[in-house]
């Protein structure tokens, strides 16, 4: 017998894996500039020329045994030191190389920190709408997800429900701003309010309640919009990141856990979730792409395009009297759907090749996520089947 | 409280990193050229130059935006028909790109099989001498490891023990030939025996049992050993391989499973390991170089100076009067230690400024493991060490 779960989680199609081959099918028959793919959230721009020069430097001029040598477990030290001195220069803080444990991704950054903290029986708690993997992650952990409903007002925090929610089996809370799906990036306001009803909850119950942050997107943001640096709000935060988004780096994998001094006990923290790192079979970050992420950490894809399509998406979905919540960053927007069955509403929205997700896997049924990281063009083609799917339930 | 068994996997101190720091120590005291390193497994020769043509060529002439993309779960397609082709002209067998899970290295490849496969309560049986990590991976799966003591006579398999050590319990048994620490290839004779076992007590029980083979080292034999294709003598065979050691890409992480058509519900196993991965973290394998590691599959680094090595490391200690077994590949030898309390042996070999490693974390003490993946001219300034080490026990 194999493991019913993971046999589970292997052959589980999912809605968005399911879209992209419709849209295969749909794209030989109507040809691929008819389909409005806006299911996968891909970033869709070059990653920047510093990363490609980077790399050909690494490869010509550095000695094969050392550039894809092991590293130690937690990164190489030069590698990390850069990425600190990154990281202070925008945020006013001292980290060091002893702070960050880089990773294969955010996704890994995740699975150490719940694998790391988590004992059978802890929960964390998720805010809806959300990226649907941290169920799997933090139950393989052997951990319990509680999920808070979404604020679907602002998508902000509704502390009524999350202070009924915390009990002495918390032992983190997830956020991710700017978020997936709604794009919205939590107020300085929200992040005040949260820190002081984690700190009191703490107390309470005697043991810190970790604020895990997930912020591949910290990056993209829009209008100018800030994105609070959490540790500067709440002492027990654990960071994870990634450059997948910011660097338009995916596939490559790299990403860490930063584990600020502020913590408590924070080198047992760290050696936790470096532990949970061996355990789950990562050696270390892939090495070249430690020296290349660390060399262009102060650098970015050109991310201006995500906000050009946000403005046109938003304000041409608001004129056809979609309701959006305006996001402040990413390349997401989530709009409610035009009846409350989201799902019939995304599967209608294919007889007009629109391709969208439906909210009901992030937590928030009602609502369909748009990944704009697509070529502007295609979200001007778009727009007359976002209005004859509006006309169609009018 | 933190997860106290990540907080001990994070804070044990290995071995070899102790070694590791003293050699440091001792460098800065006597000069580096004066201590005798052989704790590492470090490849010490270059990846081959089609690594980097290949990784120069698709960074200046493909689009970042495909190149560092996510890739699906399992890998890029193409990259894993390369693979497969690459298979199947060197073992004459029809491997598609459906028989390859592409992994972040052996470690990740380990870890999906087990979670894949192991269900609470089952048991993985392990031969001594073994990679001390398999231990911390099983039991990361939930499951038990089951130690078969070494035959110290050959490296190769006590199958009286092997038999009375399968149960209804027994989920899988892990080879790993050409062995880390012993150097030993498992012969033709020990894997038809071992497959006629496995076939009986599968029937036995009326479960499979998987042979899971390890098997970074394969490329790297000695005097034209050949290393048998597992999959040709045990139908529920999987590989786990990487490409470390044959490409010297250690700090890379690429690897995969290998689930041949002729493994039961091969499908199903399949999407075990892939769910396991998904569960894991393991988003995709490193983009760029999975396909790196396709163009070069046939390829291999320069690895005919640990031939040389052993060679010469081989006949000098035999002629101090070490009781070595001949190594049939990678770059280790794993001699008795001339007390049978080889950690003793081994701190006392500290005073010769030699560094080995004790037998006792391979699961076979009275040994120690010499890593010769150096400088040849280390080992040849190293003899005398050896041979005034030796002379201390006579």
């Amino acid at each position: 017998m194999l493991n019913e779960k993971m046999l589970q989680l292997g052959t589980q199609r999912s809605v968005i894996r399911e879209l992209f081959e419709f849209g295969k099918l749909r794209a030989a028959e109507i040809g691929a500039e008819n389909v409005f793919d806006f299911s996968i959230g891909n970033p869709s721009v070059c990653a920047p020329e510093s990363v490609t020069k980077t790399a050909l430097k690494l490869l010509q001029e550095q000695n094969p045994v050392t550039l894809h040598g092991y590293t130690s477990a937690q990164g190489d030290a030069t590698a990390r030191t850069m990425i600190a001195d990154s990281l202070n220069k925008r945020f006013q803080t001292n980290f060091t190389a002893n702070n960050l444990y880089l990773t294969v991704g955010a996704a890994a950054a995740l699975c150490c920190c719940f694998h790391g903290l988590g004992n059978p029986g802890d929960e964390f708690i998720v805010f809806a709408p959300y990226f649907p993997e941290y169920k799997v992650f933090i139950e393989g952990a052997g951990a319990k997800m509680v999920l808070i409903p979404a604020d679907t007002e602002a998508f902000q925090i509704d502390f009524k429900t999350l202070e009924s929610a915390i009990t002495k089996k918390t032992k983190g809370v997830i956020v991710n701003s700017p978020n997936n799906p709604s794009g919205v990036v939590y107020s300085e306001e929200t992040i005040k309010k949260l820190a002081t009803l984690l700190k009191q909850k703490s107390e309470e119950y005697g043991e810190p309640i970790y604020l895990i942050s997930d912020e591949p997107y910290r990056e993209i943001t829009f209008d100018g919009t800030v994105v609070p640096f959490l540790p500067h709000y709440y002492d027990n935060t654990l960071i994870c990141y990634s450059w997948s988004k910011s660097l338009s780096l995916p596939g490559e994998r790299m990403g860490y856990v930063l584990v600020p001094d502020c913590v408590q006990d924070a080198r047992l923290v760290y050696s936790a979730i470096a532990g949970a790192g061996r355990s789950l079979g990562y050696v270390c970050a892939p090495s070249l792409f430690q020296h290349i992420c660390a060399a262009c950490a102060n650098d970015t894809a050109d991310i201006s395009i995500y906000e050009t399509n946000k403005n046109l998406l938003l304000k041409s979905l608001r004129q056809m009297g979609y309701h959006v919540v305006e996001p402040n960053g990413t390349f997401y927007m989530f709009p409610r759907t035009l009846i409350p069955d989201d799902i019939a509403f995304c599967e209608k929205a294919k007889d007009f090749n629109l391709l969208v997700v439906p909210g009901t896997g992030f937590g928030a049924p009602g609502h369909m996520r748009i990944s704009y990281c697509v070529p502007t063009e295609r979200i001007e083609r778009s727009l007359s089947a976002f209005e004859a799917l509006a006309n169609f339930y009018r």
